[in-house]
Protein backbone atom coordinates (compact mmCIF):
# COMPACT_ATOMS: atom_id res chain seq x y z
CA UNK A 1 0.00 0.00 0.00
CA UNK A 2 1.37 3.46 -0.73
CA UNK A 3 1.65 5.49 2.16
CA UNK A 4 2.61 9.61 1.88
CA UNK A 5 4.07 10.95 5.03
CA UNK A 6 4.31 14.57 5.70
CA UNK A 7 7.71 15.16 6.17
CA UNK A 8 9.95 17.83 7.74
CA UNK A 9 13.07 16.13 7.74
CA UNK A 10 12.69 16.51 12.15
CA UNK A 11 13.09 13.38 14.19
CA UNK A 12 9.14 12.92 14.90
CA UNK A 13 8.78 12.51 11.19
CA UNK A 14 11.20 10.35 10.37
CA UNK A 15 10.84 7.82 13.05
CA UNK A 16 7.00 8.34 11.98
CA UNK A 17 8.09 7.07 8.78
CA UNK A 18 10.70 4.28 10.28
CA UNK A 19 7.40 2.79 12.16
CA UNK A 20 5.23 3.11 8.90
CA UNK A 21 7.94 1.50 6.89
CA UNK A 22 7.32 -2.18 7.55
CA UNK A 23 3.70 -2.02 6.50
CA UNK A 24 3.68 0.79 3.64
CA UNK A 25 5.41 2.11 0.77
CA UNK A 26 6.43 5.31 2.19
CA UNK A 27 7.03 8.46 0.49
CA UNK A 28 8.39 11.51 2.48
CA UNK A 29 6.19 14.22 1.57
CA UNK A 30 7.21 17.55 1.91
CA UNK A 31 4.45 20.95 1.95
CA UNK A 32 6.10 24.21 0.85
CA UNK A 33 4.53 27.45 -0.55
CA UNK A 34 7.04 28.41 -3.03
CA UNK A 35 8.30 30.99 -0.33
CA UNK A 36 11.77 29.76 0.16
CA UNK A 37 13.95 27.04 -0.78
CA UNK A 38 13.65 25.48 2.23
CA UNK A 39 11.66 21.49 1.47
CA UNK A 40 15.57 20.97 -0.21
CA UNK A 41 16.99 20.56 3.48
CA UNK A 42 13.91 18.07 3.60
CA UNK A 43 14.70 16.55 0.38
CA UNK A 44 18.33 16.18 1.48
CA UNK A 45 17.17 14.23 5.20
CA UNK A 46 14.63 11.95 3.26
CA UNK A 47 17.52 10.87 0.94
CA UNK A 48 19.85 9.97 4.17
CA UNK A 49 17.16 8.16 5.88
CA UNK A 50 16.31 6.23 2.38
CA UNK A 51 13.06 7.15 1.34
CA UNK A 52 11.23 8.33 -2.20
CA UNK A 53 10.74 12.17 -1.82
CA UNK A 54 7.97 13.94 -3.47
CA UNK A 55 7.16 17.90 -3.25
CA UNK A 56 3.52 18.98 -2.20
CA UNK A 57 2.87 22.22 -3.69
CA UNK A 58 0.66 24.39 -1.16
CA UNK A 59 -1.60 27.07 -1.86
CA UNK A 60 0.68 30.45 -1.07
CA UNK A 61 -2.84 32.41 0.37
CA UNK A 62 -3.00 29.78 3.22
CA UNK A 63 0.17 30.95 4.10
CA UNK A 64 -0.45 34.57 3.75
CA UNK A 65 -3.54 34.21 6.05
CA UNK A 66 -1.61 31.96 8.85
CA UNK A 67 1.18 34.79 8.88
CA UNK A 68 -1.96 37.40 9.51
CA UNK A 69 -3.45 34.69 12.30
CA UNK A 70 0.29 34.59 13.82
CA UNK A 71 0.76 38.17 13.57
CA UNK A 72 -2.84 39.05 15.19
CA UNK A 73 -2.69 36.28 18.02
CA UNK A 74 0.69 36.64 18.85
CA UNK A 75 1.32 33.43 18.95
CA UNK A 76 1.69 30.86 16.21
CA UNK A 77 -0.43 28.10 17.61
CA UNK A 78 -3.71 28.61 15.01
CA UNK A 79 -1.47 29.72 12.19
CA UNK A 80 0.38 26.53 12.28
CA UNK A 81 -2.70 24.27 13.21
CA UNK A 82 -4.09 26.23 9.97
CA UNK A 83 -1.42 25.17 7.36
CA UNK A 84 -1.47 21.29 8.46
CA UNK A 85 -4.76 20.97 7.70
CA UNK A 86 -4.43 22.42 4.77
CA UNK A 87 -1.25 20.52 3.94
CA UNK A 88 -3.16 17.05 5.00
CA UNK A 89 -6.28 18.08 2.68
CA UNK A 90 -3.51 18.49 -0.36
CA UNK A 91 -1.96 15.21 0.44
CA UNK A 92 -5.52 13.23 0.56
CA UNK A 93 -5.94 14.55 -2.73
CA UNK A 94 -3.17 12.71 -4.38
CA UNK A 95 -3.11 9.28 -5.17
CA UNK A 96 -1.93 7.70 -1.89
CA UNK A 97 -3.85 4.61 -0.31
CA UNK A 98 -2.77 5.74 3.11
CA UNK A 99 -1.52 9.56 4.53
CA UNK A 100 0.49 10.29 8.09
CA UNK A 101 1.82 12.24 9.89
CA UNK A 102 4.34 12.97 12.59
CA UNK A 103 2.22 14.21 15.42
CA UNK A 104 2.34 12.93 18.77
CA UNK A 105 0.18 12.06 21.83
CA UNK A 106 2.29 15.24 23.46
CA UNK A 107 1.96 17.45 20.97
CA UNK A 108 -0.37 20.62 21.55
CA UNK A 109 0.07 21.71 17.77
CA UNK A 110 -0.59 20.88 15.12
CA UNK A 111 -3.35 18.35 15.86
CA UNK A 112 -5.38 16.19 14.32
CA UNK A 113 -8.62 15.37 16.29
CA UNK A 114 -10.59 11.83 15.81
CA UNK A 115 -13.41 13.93 14.10
CA UNK A 116 -10.90 15.77 11.71
CA UNK A 117 -9.05 12.16 10.99
CA UNK A 118 -12.83 10.21 9.96
CA UNK A 119 -13.71 13.32 8.07
CA UNK A 120 -10.42 12.91 6.31
CA UNK A 121 -10.88 9.64 5.61
CA UNK A 122 -14.57 9.52 4.36
CA UNK A 123 -14.24 12.54 1.79
CA UNK A 124 -10.67 11.62 0.65
CA UNK A 125 -11.73 7.40 0.44
CA UNK A 126 -7.94 7.14 1.96
CA UNK A 127 -6.77 6.15 5.77
CA UNK A 128 -5.06 8.78 7.87
CA UNK A 129 -2.60 7.48 9.92
CA UNK A 130 -0.58 8.88 12.76
CA UNK A 131 1.74 6.48 14.00
CA UNK A 132 3.68 8.51 17.05
CA UNK A 133 -0.12 9.42 18.77
CA UNK A 134 0.08 6.28 20.83
CA UNK A 135 3.85 7.74 21.85
CA UNK A 136 4.50 10.01 24.58
CA UNK A 137 7.03 12.44 24.84
CA UNK A 138 9.53 10.41 26.34
CA UNK A 139 9.25 7.54 24.44
CA UNK A 140 9.93 9.21 21.24
CA UNK A 141 13.01 10.53 22.83
CA UNK A 142 14.27 7.20 24.11
CA UNK A 143 13.73 5.78 19.94
CA UNK A 144 15.36 9.07 18.78
CA UNK A 145 18.22 7.99 20.93
CA UNK A 146 18.55 4.91 19.98
CA UNK A 147 17.86 5.06 15.94
CA UNK A 148 18.56 8.84 15.31
CA UNK A 149 21.37 10.89 14.81
CA UNK A 150 20.02 14.55 15.00
CA UNK A 151 21.12 17.82 15.67
CA UNK A 152 19.19 20.28 17.98
CA UNK A 153 19.23 24.21 18.24
CA UNK A 154 17.05 26.87 17.87
CA UNK A 155 14.53 27.19 15.19
CA UNK A 156 16.47 29.54 13.16
CA UNK A 157 19.74 28.24 12.59
CA UNK A 158 18.23 24.25 12.10
CA UNK A 159 18.09 23.32 8.29
CA UNK A 160 14.71 21.95 8.26
CA UNK A 161 11.81 22.34 6.28
CA UNK A 162 8.36 22.99 8.46
CA UNK A 163 6.09 25.16 7.60
CA UNK A 164 7.81 27.43 9.99
CA UNK A 165 10.57 28.28 8.18
CA UNK A 166 8.32 29.58 5.28
CA UNK A 167 5.73 31.55 7.50
CA UNK A 168 9.12 33.17 9.19
CA UNK A 169 10.20 34.03 5.85
CA UNK A 170 7.12 35.55 5.19
CA UNK A 171 6.97 37.34 8.81
CA UNK A 172 10.41 38.94 8.23
CA UNK A 173 9.32 40.41 4.98
CA UNK A 174 6.33 41.74 6.03
CA UNK A 175 7.28 42.97 9.20
CA UNK A 176 11.48 42.73 9.96
CA UNK A 177 13.23 39.75 10.83
CA UNK A 178 13.80 40.96 14.42
CA UNK A 179 9.55 40.36 14.57
CA UNK A 180 9.92 36.79 14.14
CA UNK A 181 11.64 36.10 18.20
CA UNK A 182 8.19 38.05 19.47
CA UNK A 183 6.02 35.41 17.21
CA UNK A 184 7.52 32.24 18.01
CA UNK A 185 9.51 32.10 21.22
CA UNK A 186 12.50 30.06 21.73
CA UNK A 187 12.33 26.46 21.06
CA UNK A 188 14.60 23.98 20.15
CA UNK A 189 13.97 22.31 16.27
CA UNK A 190 15.70 19.00 15.14
CA UNK A 191 17.04 17.75 11.75
CA UNK A 192 18.08 13.94 11.32
CA UNK A 193 21.75 13.30 9.85
CA UNK A 194 21.77 9.72 10.13
CA UNK A 195 19.42 6.71 10.79
CA UNK A 196 20.95 3.89 13.29
CA UNK B 1 14.42 -1.56 25.76
CA UNK B 2 12.28 -4.40 27.47
CA UNK B 3 7.91 -3.80 26.16
CA UNK B 4 5.28 -5.97 28.26
CA UNK B 5 2.72 -5.03 25.76
CA UNK B 6 -1.36 -6.50 26.82
CA UNK B 7 -2.23 -9.52 24.81
CA UNK B 8 -5.35 -11.36 23.61
CA UNK B 9 -4.32 -13.81 20.90
CA UNK B 10 -6.63 -11.29 18.72
CA UNK B 11 -5.53 -9.41 15.71
CA UNK B 12 -4.89 -5.62 17.16
CA UNK B 13 -3.08 -6.68 20.03
CA UNK B 14 -1.38 -9.02 17.47
CA UNK B 15 -0.88 -6.30 15.10
CA UNK B 16 0.79 -3.97 17.93
CA UNK B 17 3.36 -6.62 18.47
CA UNK B 18 4.32 -6.46 14.88
CA UNK B 19 4.40 -2.67 15.18
CA UNK B 20 6.73 -2.35 17.88
CA UNK B 21 9.23 -5.32 17.54
CA UNK B 22 11.60 -3.33 15.15
CA UNK B 23 11.80 -0.63 18.05
CA UNK B 24 11.90 -2.83 21.30
CA UNK B 25 12.22 -6.48 23.02
CA UNK B 26 8.29 -7.37 23.12
CA UNK B 27 7.09 -9.93 25.94
CA UNK B 28 3.62 -10.20 25.11
CA UNK B 29 1.64 -10.51 28.53
CA UNK B 30 -2.19 -11.77 28.77
CA UNK B 31 -3.81 -11.02 31.87
CA UNK B 32 -5.81 -13.47 34.12
CA UNK B 33 -7.82 -13.93 37.19
CA UNK B 34 -7.38 -17.77 37.83
CA UNK B 35 -11.02 -18.24 36.66
CA UNK B 36 -10.62 -20.05 33.72
CA UNK B 37 -7.45 -21.11 31.62
CA UNK B 38 -8.32 -19.50 28.50
CA UNK B 39 -4.86 -17.47 28.66
CA UNK B 40 -3.06 -20.49 27.42
CA UNK B 41 -5.14 -20.02 24.18
CA UNK B 42 -2.94 -16.61 24.30
CA UNK B 43 0.36 -18.37 24.96
CA UNK B 44 -0.07 -20.79 21.48
CA UNK B 45 -1.10 -17.62 19.30
CA UNK B 46 2.44 -15.93 21.35
CA UNK B 47 4.09 -19.07 19.98
CA UNK B 48 2.62 -18.97 16.29
CA UNK B 49 3.68 -15.57 16.32
CA UNK B 50 6.91 -16.05 17.58
CA UNK B 51 7.46 -13.78 20.67
CA UNK B 52 8.05 -14.80 24.34
CA UNK B 53 4.80 -14.87 26.56
CA UNK B 54 4.07 -14.55 29.89
CA UNK B 55 1.05 -14.14 32.64
CA UNK B 56 -0.01 -11.69 34.59
CA UNK B 57 -1.94 -12.31 37.75
CA UNK B 58 -4.86 -10.08 38.35
CA UNK B 59 -6.75 -9.67 41.08
CA UNK B 60 -10.07 -11.79 41.38
CA UNK B 61 -11.76 -9.14 43.30
CA UNK B 62 -11.66 -7.30 40.39
CA UNK B 63 -13.14 -9.53 38.39
CA UNK B 64 -16.16 -9.74 40.52
CA UNK B 65 -16.49 -6.45 40.83
CA UNK B 66 -16.83 -5.31 37.21
CA UNK B 67 -19.05 -8.28 36.75
CA UNK B 68 -20.91 -6.30 39.25
CA UNK B 69 -20.53 -3.29 37.25
CA UNK B 70 -21.66 -5.45 33.72
CA UNK B 71 -24.96 -7.18 35.62
CA UNK B 72 -26.01 -3.78 37.15
CA UNK B 73 -25.13 -1.36 33.80
CA UNK B 74 -26.51 -4.33 31.63
CA UNK B 75 -23.80 -3.70 29.38
CA UNK B 76 -20.15 -4.57 29.18
CA UNK B 77 -18.38 -1.11 29.16
CA UNK B 78 -17.81 -0.07 31.88
CA UNK B 79 -16.72 -3.89 33.81
CA UNK B 80 -14.41 -4.10 30.95
CA UNK B 81 -12.81 -0.24 31.26
CA UNK B 82 -12.57 -1.53 35.24
CA UNK B 83 -10.48 -4.55 34.38
CA UNK B 84 -8.20 -2.95 31.46
CA UNK B 85 -7.43 -0.41 33.98
CA UNK B 86 -5.90 -2.59 36.63
CA UNK B 87 -4.53 -5.26 33.93
CA UNK B 88 -1.94 -1.73 33.13
CA UNK B 89 -1.34 -1.00 36.71
CA UNK B 90 0.04 -4.23 37.21
CA UNK B 91 1.90 -5.10 34.25
CA UNK B 92 3.44 -1.17 34.88
CA UNK B 93 4.50 -2.90 38.35
CA UNK B 94 6.64 -5.20 36.12
CA UNK B 95 10.32 -4.62 35.02
CA UNK B 96 9.85 -3.46 31.65
CA UNK B 97 10.72 0.09 30.33
CA UNK B 98 7.81 0.27 28.94
CA UNK B 99 4.30 -0.99 28.62
CA UNK B 100 1.64 -1.19 25.79
CA UNK B 101 -1.51 -2.45 24.34
CA UNK B 102 -3.80 -3.16 21.16
CA UNK B 103 -6.48 -0.01 21.39
CA UNK B 104 -6.82 1.99 18.54
CA UNK B 105 -8.47 5.32 17.40
CA UNK B 106 -11.84 4.16 17.44
CA UNK B 107 -12.17 1.78 20.14
CA UNK B 108 -14.88 3.08 22.44
CA UNK B 109 -13.66 0.47 25.01
CA UNK B 110 -10.46 0.04 26.81
CA UNK B 111 -9.71 3.74 26.26
CA UNK B 112 -6.61 5.17 28.11
CA UNK B 113 -6.98 9.53 27.90
CA UNK B 114 -3.70 11.24 28.28
CA UNK B 115 -3.95 11.88 31.66
CA UNK B 116 -4.39 8.15 32.71
CA UNK B 117 -1.18 7.41 30.37
CA UNK B 118 0.66 10.46 32.14
CA UNK B 119 -0.23 9.29 35.60
CA UNK B 120 1.02 5.75 34.86
CA UNK B 121 4.47 6.42 33.25
CA UNK B 122 5.11 9.33 35.63
CA UNK B 123 4.02 7.01 38.67
CA UNK B 124 5.77 3.84 37.28
CA UNK B 125 8.78 5.46 35.71
CA UNK B 126 8.20 3.49 32.12
CA UNK B 127 6.41 4.47 28.91
CA UNK B 128 2.77 3.77 28.12
CA UNK B 129 2.78 3.16 24.27
CA UNK B 130 -0.69 2.22 22.26
CA UNK B 131 0.66 2.00 18.97
CA UNK B 132 -2.26 1.28 17.22
CA UNK B 133 -4.11 4.61 19.05
CA UNK B 134 -3.25 6.29 15.17
CA UNK B 135 -5.25 3.62 13.07
CA UNK B 136 -8.30 3.73 12.49
CA UNK B 137 -10.68 0.57 11.77
CA UNK B 138 -9.95 0.53 8.16
CA UNK B 139 -6.29 0.79 8.41
CA UNK B 140 -6.33 -1.95 10.98
CA UNK B 141 -8.32 -4.10 9.13
CA UNK B 142 -6.50 -3.61 5.94
CA UNK B 143 -2.90 -3.85 7.67
CA UNK B 144 -4.87 -7.72 9.19
CA UNK B 145 -5.47 -8.58 5.35
CA UNK B 146 -2.26 -8.01 4.22
CA UNK B 147 -0.32 -9.43 7.28
CA UNK B 148 -2.35 -11.86 9.43
CA UNK B 149 -4.53 -15.27 8.94
CA UNK B 150 -7.05 -14.62 11.66
CA UNK B 151 -10.59 -17.04 12.54
CA UNK B 152 -13.14 -14.84 13.26
CA UNK B 153 -16.46 -15.77 14.92
CA UNK B 154 -18.78 -14.77 18.20
CA UNK B 155 -16.71 -14.03 21.07
CA UNK B 156 -18.77 -17.66 22.73
CA UNK B 157 -16.61 -19.58 19.83
CA UNK B 158 -13.32 -17.69 19.45
CA UNK B 159 -10.81 -19.53 21.41
CA UNK B 160 -8.44 -16.11 22.80
CA UNK B 161 -7.78 -14.83 25.77
CA UNK B 162 -9.38 -11.20 26.42
CA UNK B 163 -11.08 -10.60 29.30
CA UNK B 164 -14.17 -11.28 28.43
CA UNK B 165 -14.14 -14.68 28.53
CA UNK B 166 -13.20 -14.88 32.46
CA UNK B 167 -16.11 -12.59 32.58
CA UNK B 168 -18.55 -14.81 31.15
CA UNK B 169 -17.51 -17.78 32.79
CA UNK B 170 -18.30 -15.46 36.18
CA UNK B 171 -21.42 -14.51 35.07
CA UNK B 172 -22.87 -18.37 33.76
CA UNK B 173 -21.76 -19.17 37.10
CA UNK B 174 -23.33 -16.35 39.11
CA UNK B 175 -26.84 -16.96 36.83
CA UNK B 176 -26.91 -18.83 34.43
CA UNK B 177 -24.59 -19.48 31.05
CA UNK B 178 -27.87 -17.55 29.47
CA UNK B 179 -27.53 -14.54 30.82
CA UNK B 180 -23.72 -13.61 28.54
CA UNK B 181 -25.98 -12.99 25.68
CA UNK B 182 -27.88 -10.11 27.69
CA UNK B 183 -24.59 -8.44 28.67
CA UNK B 184 -22.97 -9.14 25.59
CA UNK B 185 -24.67 -8.44 22.81
CA UNK B 186 -23.20 -10.07 19.26
CA UNK B 187 -19.81 -9.05 18.46
CA UNK B 188 -17.19 -10.67 16.43
CA UNK B 189 -13.65 -11.55 17.95
CA UNK B 190 -10.91 -12.73 16.36
CA UNK B 191 -8.12 -15.44 17.05
CA UNK B 192 -4.70 -14.92 14.43
CA UNK B 193 -3.94 -18.14 13.57
CA UNK B 194 -0.28 -17.09 11.22
CA UNK B 195 1.62 -13.41 10.29
CA UNK B 196 2.45 -13.77 6.76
Amino acid sequence: MELGLLYSGGKDSTLAALLLEEFYDVTLVTAHFGISDDWKHAHETAETVGFPFDRLECDPDVAHEAVDLIREDGFPRNGIQLVHEHALERLAAREFDAIADGTRRDDRVPTVSRAQAQSLEDRHDIDYIAPLSGFGRSAVDRLVETRLDVTAGPSEEIDRADYEAELRALIAAEEAPEAIAEYFPDHDQTSVTNVR
